[in-house]
C-alpha cells in the first residue's frame, strides 16, 4: 500500500514514536491510543520489515546470542545458522558464551540489554528465578535454543528428544541388541540430559526389561567423559549395544572399544545424537540422531523476526530430526 | 602506595579526566599536559588494573573479539581462552563471526566502536586499506591472532608457521618418506597458507629434492577438502609421506586413505598442524604439530591489557608450538 509509519501514525492521531513503541512492544503506551495503532494496523495491513523498522524506530538491527560452549561443534553450525539469517535479513550479532553458569549468562542479559541489542536469542541448560526476572524486566523478544522452557515471554525452539532417543533406542533392539547401555548426560538438562534418557528408557521398558537391569553412566557430553563411561560400564556387563546422550561421548566409547579390541558393530553397536561433523569421517563412522543446527539457528532468527513483526508464532516450535545409520550399529 | 587516579592528577596539575586520557591514550591531550602526567606515572609508579580503571574512568570493560569460522574447532579453544581470561580480570567478551569476509570484519568493527568496546581482538586472514582506515580512526587497541599483520597499532600473536611446517616436514623425512606431498592452504593466508607452504619448500630444497617434482594440491582447510586433495594427489604420483596445512585436511586425507586400504603409516605417513581434539581420538591418531589455541586466547588478553596499561610489549608475540607424534607417521 505504499504506507509509512508516519501515515500509519497520521491516521490513528498519535505520533510515529507511538506507532513504533506499539509495534515493537517496547516502552509505556497509553491503552487508548495502543488500541488506535492496532485498528488502524489492523484495517490498512500495514507490515513493516526487519530492517526498514530498525531504520525508522532507531533499533540497533543487532541481536544478542549467549551459548554454552563453543568447543561443542554443533554450537558453532547453531551459531553459523543464526549469523547467515541474521545477515540476509539486516541484522547483526554478537555472541557470548556462558559455561553453562548461570551468573555468566544473568551478566550477559544484562551487557546485551546496555548495549541495546533487538533481541536475545539463548542456548543455556536452566531456568532459574533469576532469568525469570530478567525476561520480566526486558522489552525485547527471548528465544530459547535446546530447551522447553516455560514463560509467556520465550519462544523455544527445540527436538522432540524424548521420541528421537525412543527410536533411536528401538532401532539397536531390532538390529538384535539385547543387552543395552546408556551414558547419559547430566538429568538437571532437561533436554538432551534427561529426555534423552526418558525415551531411552521407554524403550527398554517396553521391550519388558527390567530398568534395574541396565547398566546406566552419567557423562559431561566430552569425549573424555564418553570414553571413562564405557569403560565402567564394560567392568560392570557385558553389553551388545550403548546409546550416548550425544556424539562426543558416542566417540568416546568407540575410542575405548577400539582401544580394547571390541568389534564394532558385532560386538557392540554404538549410537550417537547429535551429528557432528566428525562422526560421517570417524573409523568406524558413527550411526547418530541428527539434529539440523544450523537450521535450528536459522529457525531462531526467524522466530525472532516473527516475534518482533508481531506474527502469531507458536510459542514451542519443533526441529526435524533424522535416524542416520553408519558403521557403528548394524 | 595507594595513590589513585585523583592524586596522579593533582600532582600532575591536570584534571582526572586528563590522565585517564594519557593512560588510556584516547582522546586528545595536549603535549605538555601528556609529559606532565607520564612523568608522574612514571615517578609514582602509579598502575590501575584493568577493573579499577574501567570503574573510575567510565570504561565499558567490554572486548569485542572477531574470529572467522567457529566450526574451526581450535577457534572455539581459542575464544574459551579469551572468555577465561577476559573473566578473571573483570571484563566480558563480544564475539563475532567474520566467515573472512572484509565487509563484516570491518561492519564489525565500526558495530563495536559504536557499542564502545575498550578493545578489539580479530583473527582475520587478511589485511586490507579498510582495516588500515578503521585502525587508524579508532583510539582502542587491536590485538590480531594469527597473521603478522604490519601496523604500528597493531599487536600480534602468531605461531612461527615457517619453522614449524620446515620441522614437521624434517620429521617425516627423518621417518623415511622419500616421495612427500602436500595439502596446502590457500596461499593469500600468509600465516597459514603461505608460511606452511613456505616451512615445507624449505626442507624438500634442503634434501636436494626438485620443488617441480613435488605434487602439491590446495584445500580451503575443511575436512572435505583434505579428501578430496590425497585422491588428487595419489591420481598423479605415488607418495609415502603428506604433510597438510591443518588436521582437518590430514583428517579428510587419512579418511581417503582408509577408504581405498592404504596403510597408515606404513604406506603413507600422514602430517597434520594445530592439533584439534580430534586428533588425538582419531583412527589411527593423527601427529601434528600441537598449537595450545586456549593459552593464545589468554595472551591476545594480556596483550590487551598491558597495551591498556600502557606496558610496553613485544608488538610480535610468539606462541609456542611442539610437535606431536602419534599413530599416522612412523
Amino acid at each position: 500500500m505504499g504506507l509509512n509509519i508516519k501515515d500509519i501514525a497520521k491516521l490513528a492521531g498519535v505520533s510515529p514514536a507511538t506507532v513504533s513503541r506499539v509495534i515493537n512492544g517496547t516502552g509505556n503506551v497509553a491503552e487508548e491510543n495502543k488500541q488506535r495503532v492496532l485498528k488502524v494496523l489492523e484495517e490498512t495491513g500495514y507490515k513493516p520489515n526487519a530492517l526498514a523498522r530498525g531504520l525508522l524506530m532507531n533499533k540497533t538491527n543487532v541481536i544478542g546470542v549467549i551459548v554454552p560452549d563453543l568447543s561443542n561443534i554443533n554450537f558453532a553450525e547453531f551459531v553459523k545458522g543464526i549469523e547467515n539469517e541474521a545477515k540476509s535479513n539486516g541484522l547483526s550479532v554478537l555472541l557470548t558464551t556462558s559455561e553453562n553458569d548461570t551468573d555468566s549468562e544473568i551478566s550477559y542479559f544484562q551487557l546485551f540489554k546496555e548495549k541495546r541489542v533487538d533481541g536475545i536469542i539463548f542456548s543455556g541448560t536452566i531456568f532459574t528465578e533469576r532469568h525469570r526476572e530478567e525476561l520480566e524486566k526486558a522489552d525485547i523478544p527471548f528465544i530459547v535454543f535446546g530447551q522447553w522452557f516455560e514463560h509467556p515471554k520465550l519462544t523455544c525452539v527445540n527436538v522432540d528428544n524424548e521420541r528421537a532417543a525412543y527410536e533411536a533406542t528401538k532401532y539397536l533392539i531390532s538390529k538384535g541388541a539385547k543387552n543395552l547401555s546408556m551414558i547419559m548426560g547430566p538429568l538437571w538438562d532437561r533436554s538432551a540430559g534427561y529426555d534423552r534418557y526418558s525415551g531411552f528408557l521407554k524403550a527398554i521398558v517396553e521391550e519388558g526389561i527390567n530398568p534395574k537391569d541396565i547398566v546406566l553412566e552419567e557423562g559431561d557430553f566430552s569425549i573424555k567423559s564418553g570414553y571413562k563411561a564405557m569403560k565402567s560400564i564394560l567392568e560392570r556387563k557385558k553389553i551388545d549395544g550403548v546409546l550416548a546422550a550425544n556424539d562426543f561421548m558416542a566417540l568416546g566409547a568407540i575410542k575405548y572399544l577400539v582401544d580394547k579390541g571390541i568389534n564394532i558393530p558385532d560386538e557392540v553397536q554404538v549410537m550417537g545424537f547429535d551429528d557432528n561433523i566428525i562422526s560421517e569421517i570417524y573409523n568406524p563412522s558413527l550411526s547418530t540422531i541428527k539434529i539440523d543446527f544450523y537450521e535450528a539457528g536459522k529457525m531462531c532468527v526467524k522466530a525472532f523476526i516473527d516475534t518482533t513483526d508481531n506474527k502469531p508464532i507458536d510459542k514451542n516450535i519443533l526441529l526435524p530430526y533424522q535416524l542416520i545409520i553408519r558403521r557403528s550399529t548394524k
